[in-house]
């Protein structure tokens, strides 16, 4: 059902945790499963320089987020922002019709950290 | 959002894997959020010896099979089959309501190994 690279993310995930003093930290839940998101971005000279996350989501929302962190860490706030749900999906090497909402979850909780940063700023 | 034991069955969940030659093996797929479990089980004199589960599902999914399997080693099959999943719930000391639908998949799971052990013998 999952290929290598999901299995390598979810067995070993990137970023997880939460960033001390994080310029942006976004939630977000799934409507279609309840599970949460929380991802936190560390930002300087309008780059994101470091990104973790915190969920109880399963293996996909793991894998998915655990991409997507690393895709955003080097980016410029723009070029997070344009970051779609595909490119994540793409960089995983796919994922199951019915597990493409977990994805979502790392998608909306960048892109709320990203909001959220821009609040303060 | 999850109360201590909850956490606790999460971090260290209990009878995680795959029962060889086991005695019955039941999967249930969740048509809410599409994760997948798997429980064996070992029964011997009409009672469940052993049970084990594998899931890409959540956290709360994975604290429910961990309590689940707990209760259901040592049952007969017929108290087996009577358990609910409410019990579960329950025993878990509560789940949020939109994660229900997690437990399920530990309910179901358990059934449709019993079914798979009650067809083999
Ligand atoms: S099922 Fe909830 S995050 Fe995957």
């Amino acid at each position: 059902m999952y290929n290598d690279k999901v299995m390598d993310h979810f067995m070993n995930p990137h970023n997880v945790g939460e960033i001390e003093n994080a310029d942006g930290v976004g939630t977000y839940g799934s409507p279609v499963c309840g599970d949460m998101m929380q991802i936190s971005i560390k930002v300087a000279d309008d780059k994101i320089t470091d990104a973790k996350f915190k969920t109880f989501g399963c293996g996909s929302a793991i894998a998915s987020s655990s991409v997507a962190t690393d895709m955003i860490i080097g980016m410029t706030i723009d070029e997070a922002l344009d970051l779609t749900n595909k490119q994540i999906i793409n960089e995983l090497g796919g994922l199951p019709a019915v597990k493409i909402h977990c994805s979502v979850l790392a998608d909306h909780a960048i892109k709320s950290a990203i909001y959220d940063y821009a609040q303060k700023t």
